[in-house]
């Protein structure tokens, strides 16, 4: 009995075949592209970290999902034979794989700060991995798309930035989607104001979180589970029910409300607007006035709070910067938190309808470069994430039709006998030589056969070279979608078929 | 006392800063461009594999360089539990990182043969990692670049790869290279008709391979030291004495040899040739006669030896395919051994002057992917060395100029004051929608500093958006490198720009 190694990919993993390597390919194309010309610039890091460069950056979750590499040699010989007394198996390993592109950004700033321009414009598409329990679009190694200003405290670096993820997403042809922004010290002067006490501010946000998920009797609940002073969860909820919800699934709610008026009878007075609808396309008309007036509401409850106003001020600023172009895809929204630890000013979210969860986020995060034990730099970026771009995109047949229906050649070259495979290898390079991708049939075989793999591998043409057509300096081009063949010369074979190309892809 | 987390990458790892990326990126580009004509498709694969896909594939010295992930949660604790009982660190471990790109491609044809065509030809970009000691050259993290065709054992599979790599190192720059070719059953044939016993051959192999770093007295000595029966060390270094010697440092003084010659005077017959001289020439001009005259002498050796005639005449069928174009570089090379165990029929290496090691080599391995239980499948591949490959490169001065002075963008917009930001903001989105890579400076700040830090980053242009421009619907634009100032309406900017830029590129 031999052993049979499985042949999966490891859990959680995924093998990418061509089809699926040309989509990620096509998107990371135009997220690059777009980054550059906002002048962001490319930067690479290993996928290998110290272990001590990631712990303790994540929070403890975060220090859990961390995939940890084992010592080797003598040092792990050495580890293991002081296990007895501490048993910790942390110090079995000295390495981790990277867990997101933000912390090793950091490292490398505080590194390598003297080869840097002042104001550091990177972008950097790289996959991470999480030892996450896998799930429906949940995977243990996935690609981020991260984009991060240093050097700047300037909120003309969230404008760029947003202004930035909104061009990627509207060229990939997204149009409904909403960018939340909220600021931190507007998100803990709220929890102040409204009486939640120092101790119980993280409690408080992890229930906020996840607002959207609970009806409002559970969130109250929720709340007052918490042991709140008295009226602190009802001021909390009077406050937030003055915002248009903007979870996904509202938003999606939204535009189908949009969907079924009709327009034409309105323009003729012969209906008129609910209530409802009469908000939401309030909201969509004018987000920027929306979106001041969510400020003024902010702003009027925070009262004397000084950092809340400080923070309103701001966002009132970037909301102004961004109310050209990309202004109505941005939502104010007092109560997103925004999980990791390390952001100390904006925070931002990106939502499409019919998907939980977010296409990406990111954040003012001045303190985490400081960390490295250098200089403090303030700093501000954004994460796409690749796989739910991708499975959005898929869903909803968004690649462009030479993605979706790519082929590995424009044409087979065929082979007659094993003493004329020169002869075809010979075609075949000429017709590389005037740009075509060429793919050559590797052995002597019946036609028929060669035929039905062009036809497997979808390649829309063939030439084929049989003892006759070399004798004559001639090829037979076979159009594979019509079933049409002409015998041409060999030096009229790629202008034919390029032309023939052309006229499929107008 | 803070904690000061070191911030050097990983021992062996790399940070790549923007001009690094972008010179990595420039010769993948060129490798997958090359690797689409011949229709080869792209695949990716995980970075981790489970452990046993792994393990056994590289020989005893490979097992020992793979990088083990420990095992996580309570399989942890299983494995720690049970440790005083074997000890074993392997048991600790349940993933590992990739090792090279050929492993996981067979698992994923053993795993998804349904899904791929009968002959599939991938190639695959990505990084391997290797618990090796850190060198000059030598990384824990690098990038190998695999080609493979699967499914056929035709020598068109061979022809098709080689070629497609001369090309792409011709489409690099490179002038001088050599792919040296061997086969298996040549070099085992050698040895059992020189008379090495089937114990020993290993071991032979092992002091051939590094011939090329041994003087003949050295080579004499170590292959006698291995206890070799009378004769057959020196049946051995007559047979080889018979062949060029191709290692990387005489094809360079072959070439500096060839310099050196006055061709003019050679013409008018007032010099001639010596005999070294002459052998070269002969070499570097008929490559294919010399080539079939290696493989005359290595079928005279053998005799009646019946794989090792098989072998010759499959070289003598490749040969004749390569003729064309890149029969210039093929060198038929019987001393080339190449490590790696899975190889079962040709094997190649490329190797250039001045450079100890090899660009990249590859061969046939019918036998891998079987060894994933299901299918015995012929495949035939080559992997490039990316990190070789650059150094040569960099060394030599063979990026074009827009890789090797790369900006990080085209334009930097300038702004005056904090009331202004948006009419820098807009007219950079101007200039991007014209197809300009355009940085906004992020601050209000002295113009002066503004200059200096597009000079730090070598921007080509700045756009300066004072008062009285923004006033008058006008840009004053700075050419960088000649000083010169113009101020010009904003709708003029973009076409501007493009037609200096264009001006200077040519």
């Amino acid at each position: 009995m031999i052993f049979m190694a499985s042949t999966n990919p490891a859990r959680g993993m995924r093998d990418f075949l061509p089809a699926d390597v040309r989509k990620r390919e096509y998107v990371i194309g135009i997220i690059k592209s777009v980054y550059e010309s906002y002048g962001f610039e490319p930067l690479e890091t290993p996928a290998v970290e110290n272990i001590e460069t990631l712990m303790g950056k994540y929070g403890d979750e975060g220090n859990q999902l961390i995939f940890k590499i084992l010592k080797r040699g003598e040092k792990l010989d050495e580890s293991m034979g002081s296990l007895g007394s501490d048993g910790s198996p942390g110090s079995l390993s000295d390495l981790a794989l990277r867990y997101d592109l933000t912390v090793p950004l950091a490292r490398v700033v505080a590194d390598r700060r003297n080869d840097l321009p002042k104001f550091f414009k990177r972008y950097q598409i790289q996959p991470v991995w999480r030892a996450d329990r896998p799930a429906r679009g949940r995977f243990r190694e996935f690609y981020q798309c991260d984009v991060d200003a240093i050097g700047s405290s300037s909120m003309t670096v969230e404008a760029e930035l947003v202004s930035s993820v909104c061009e990627i997403l509207v060229r990939l042809g997204f149009e409904k989607f909403i960018v939340r922004i909220n600021h931190r010290d507007i998100l803990s002067g709220v929890l102040t104001v409204a009486g939640v006490p120092e101790s119980l501010q993280t409690a408080t946000l992890v229930v906020l979180d996840k607002r959207d998920k609970l009806s409002s009797e559970q969130f109250t609940s929720e709340l007052n589970s918490l042991g709140l002073p008295s009226g602190t969860a009802t001021r909390f909820i009077d406050f937030f029910s003055g915002f248009f919800s903007t979870e996904a699934g509202s938003i999606g709610e939204d535009l189908e409300l949009l969907g079924e008026i009709d327009f034409a009878a309105l323009a003729r007075k012969e209906i008129s607007l609910t209530a409802d609808q009469l908000k939401i396309i309030e909201k969509h008309i004018d987000p920027v006035a929306l979106n001041q007036s969510s400020l003024d509401k902010i702003s009027g409850f925070a009262g004397t709070h000084s950092e809340t106003q400080r923070a309103v001020k701001q966002l009132r600023a970037l909301l102004l910067l961004l109310q050209g172009d990309y202004g109505r895809y941005i939502s104010i929204d007092p109560s997103l938190a925004r999980g990791l630890s390390y952001y100390t000013g904006t925070i931002m979210e990106i939502n499409v309808p019919d998907l939980a969860g977010s296409l990406g986020g990111g954040g003012r995060y001045d303190g985490l470069i400081g960390m490295f034990g250098k200089e403090q730099i303030p700093a501000c970026g954004f994460s796409l994430g690749l796989e739910r771009i991708l499975v959005v995109m898929d869903e909803r047949g968004m690649f462009p039709p030479e993605i979706a229906d790519s082929t590995p050649a424009d044409v087979l070259v065929t082979i007659f006998s094993e003493e004329t495979v020169a002869d075809s290898l010979k075609l075949a390079n000429e017709l590389r030589a005037q740009g075509l991708r060429v793919s050559v049939y590797p052995e002597p075989d019946k036609l028929g056969k060669q035929i039905k793999y062009a036809d497997q591998i979808k390649v829309p043409f063939v030439c084929v070279l049989g003892e006759s057509e070399i004798n004559e300096g001639r090829v037979t081009v076979k159009n594979m979608k019509t079933g049409e063949q002409n015998t041409i010369p060999n030096i009229e074979v790629a202008t034919d078929i390029k032309k023939q190309l052309s006229a499929v892809s107008n």
